[in-house]
């Protein structure tokens, strides 16, 4: 057995299911070995990003890597964007990168590049294997440490010649160990929030799971704190039935007003709030002044168990009954804002969807209704490089057959990996695509206007506008293999909506805003 | 005046003219600055290898700078692919990256990133600017970098901080000479040269030129030796009353057999020659056993004055007669191939015509009988990392309003930024793209052939098949703004082909073959 198949045999033992790939000619005995060895789905996506935002995607819908198959240097460059989100998300991903023969590195041949410095920024380990025989337990070393407590993006770079000379099996890898909750972290929440004074839980991480949202549910109501979430979720659980904590809001100034008056801030599975961007005499840290900050479970340790503990030490232990389905989810008509659109996707999102959200400037009053939506998971931009929906959206649909996925998308940032909807079409996946269609880069705008700028001059606007020439998403789709519909008024969408969310397959609809 | 403002007019003192643009956040002051200060074009791309792979396209053709701007480590990793085509072409691009004000770098936002890091690998020059009053004299750097003898990727990182407060002008920069022509080697070459032994002159850079090339036929023409240039050259030029050297082939085995019995190898504006990849018991170096190597000129030294001198060194001064158009430029009719396709490329494009030739396995004939196409400036993939022609016809189109451009390209290459037509449209480039759609990623095919594989696999042919479902390029194109049409016989190619070159703005043809 080559080097390659010793690789895709200890992928397979190890549980990992999927390869989301693009390869060259450096990955060609891998390509074979995925024929050679049962047990691997490939998926071809047209660009590495599809490949790398699919394998996030995946991961936090399942909690264990997928790979992803990437040609050298640029090819792992094209997928970094969506490997910086994953690795904010702690999303575990298994990355195997081929390089030239080792023999011919020194040649400077023209694909050559330094991998290994291209993939660290993005990566929590890294390895280049340096013969055949290491290949396989390199392997397993890159998915223990994908797959390990941290969830992490492991790069793994096997030069063309450790994949087609003889290998040999992986040595057994020791599983890792979550490390324990910390005893005296769960007694020191518990004697904070019994203080009575002003606490925020600051949650993050697998607490917006449901048992996480729960347990802090349960302490908010025993102990008075607040409760809220980051920004951008890897992955919340949200809808009707589902405790609803406060997001933390984008803006700096939005955010610090929500947290005055917190005398502790307590982190579960979260990281202490920083400010999304710097701004002239704006703040780095979004932590009060004066506000103690205090740490519950870091996100790599079991935060819902940590929760769970406090509330039982507080004697939190009655459930909360969190809202139903609220009557106002009826649905819109007349013109199509956000606000209609927000309505439409609440009113008729299916029980169980998964919704990618990438919908940034024209999400925020969706955000307020889907605590009232049908229960649902939300698949937040957490490393913010745009790009991410369209490829979340079809990893998550490869995780989850039997869910409906809801790719939620703003035009600009969908442009930029828009071939995922190919992979979509192909895989026959049940992917219904919304576009936010207001052609204009909108959050740049809004940055101009804060930054003080009264009117935009020529160049920032050529920069800020999406149109003229307007952008055919429904052609766009079509040219994609999937089948699409303009819609301009919220009857329209409405209309569209219901009938994409029963069809078989991929669907897009361009909301014109 | 900020530092942003500085750094934009330091710019522009130094001949900078266009900024291929896809800011951030962390770039608005830069923004704000390209409307501030008079004297720069900003071209928005909808992806950043769209940007970076204008730039290398506009600096081919004029030989000096764009600008590009990008937001932080994920924006500039989304346009690595073709900066690293850029850093193999020797092109001159200056690329200015966003990124957090430096007070809030330490706070690890979910933007950061190692950009550094990132940058190094495809760059020759990469700085991060510390302060406002330091950035226009980073840049004034980064610029002559960039602009040198070495004609290089130059990555500036600015802090968002740096570009909002109080900048300086920049430092004067002393002008970087090129290196003179090393008279030993001119000697040793025009030595070399009438020994009489075989010679074979390695072509490369500045070489492919008109007057490289014309020296270097007379070089041939007196002394026997045989001409052969890059397979990939960053440029070009090619066509009826040009000499046409032989191409060096891509397959390492047809490379060694066109050098076979070469006794000294010598090098004018090239490297010597390697395999593009390494094979199981194929060679690394191409130069063949038992040969010389001698370097008459490198690719930042004048080798055009260099193959001048040589020539009149050995008495090498009467012209030689490059072949006219050929009469054999019929006008293909039939069936669609890549015969035919070739022959109606080479037959109707105009004089002065841009090729930017990512045709990858449909290239061959086209490749031979352009030589007798009118006089035209050929683009090639110098660093094998796909994406590459329709950012790159873009940059060139930019660059040269007075010349049509055609991008004649692969269909797996040509989905990796096709975002690229949607700013062809919006500027109104006279661009004519031809889509060779096979469908394929054929040469992954024949790299499985060559591994010895009889017959590929199911995950084989998932990763290496384009359909289904069919892309449809016309419906593409159309959803970017440009008109298209689909071919499926020579006939049509032809009439299709006139038309879109009569037409002003992009066109696009669907070439089914």
């Amino acid at each position: 057995m080559t080097g390659a198949e010793h690789l895709i045999e200890t992928a397979v033992a190890a549980g990992v299911e999927v390869c989301f790939a693009n390869p060259g000619t450096t990955e060609m005995p891998l390509v074979a070995a995925l024929d050679a060895v049962p047990g691997m789905r490939a998926v071809l996506g047209l660009f590495e990003g599809v490949c790398t935002g699919a394998a996030d995607g995946y991961g936090r819908m399942t909690g264990k890597p997928a790979m992803t198959l990437l040609h050298l240097g640029p090819g792992l460059a094209n997928g970094l964007a969506n490997l910086h989100n994953a690795r904010r998300a702690h999303s575990p991903v298994v990355n195997v990168v081929g390089d030239h023969a080792t023999w011919h590195l020194g040649a400077d041949a023209p694909l050559t590049s330094d991998i290994v410095s291209l993939a660290s920024p993005m990566s929590g380990w890294v390895r280049a294997s340096t013969s055949a025989r290491a290949v396989a337990s390199d392997a397993a070393e890159a998915i223990a440490a994908a797959a390990g407590p941290r969830r992490q993006v492991a790069t793994l770079i096997v030069p063309a010649d450790c994949q087609w000379q003889e290998g040999a099996p992986a040595a057994p890898i020791p599983p890792a160990r979550r490390p324990p909750v910390v005893a005296a972290a769960i007694e020191r929440a518990a004697d904070v929030l019994q203080r009575r004074t002003p606490v925020t839980l600051f949650l993050g991480g697998d607490a917006l799971g449901r048992r996480g949202l729960e347990a802090a549910a349960r302490i908010a109501a025993r102990s008075g704190c607040k409760l809220v979430y980051e920004t951008f979720p890897a992955r919340l659980e949200r809808g009707a039935g589902i405790p609803a904590p406060l997001r933390l809001p984008y803006f700096p100034e939005q955010a610090l007003e929500l947290l005055a008056g917190t005398a502790t801030l307590l982190l579960a599975g979260a990281s202490a709030p920083v400010a999304f961007f710097g701004y002239p005499n704006g703040p780095s840290s979004l932590v009060p002044e004066g506000c103690d900050l205090a740490t519950l479970a870091r996100f790599d340790e079991d935060v819902v168990a940590a929760l769970e503990d406090v509330a039982d030490r507080i004697g939190a232990t009655t459930p909360v009954a969190a809202p139903a389905r609220q009557p106002e989810l009826a649905l819109p008509t007349g013109p199509l804002n956000v606000a209609t659109v927000g309505a439409a996707l609440a009113a008729l999102q299916p029980d169980g969807a998964i919704i990618a959200d990438e919908s940034a400037t024209s999400g925020g009053p969706y955000g307020q209704l889907s605590a009232a939506a049908l229960p649902h998971t939300i698949l937040g931009l957490t490393g913010g490089a745009i790009g991410h929906g369209f490829p979340t959206a079809t990893g998550a649909a490869i995780a989850c057959p039997d869910r409906r996925v809801i790719a939620f998308q703003a035009d600009g940032s969908g442009l930029y990996t828009l071939q995922a909807l190919w992979t979509q079409a192909r895989e026959s996946l049940n992917v219904t695509t919304l576009v936010c269609a207001n052609r204009l880069y909108r959050i740049l705008q809004m940055e101009a206007a804060r930054g003080g700028a009264k009117e935009l001059g020529r160049n920032a606007r050529m920069l800020t506008e999406l149109a003229p020439p307007a952008l055919g998403w429904v052609e766009l789709a079509r040219g994609f293999g999937v089948p699409g519909a303009r819609v301009t008024t919220a009857d329209e969408l409405v209309t569209q909506l219901r009938r994409a969310l029963d069809a078989e397959g991929p669907q897009l609809i361009e909301m014109v805003l």
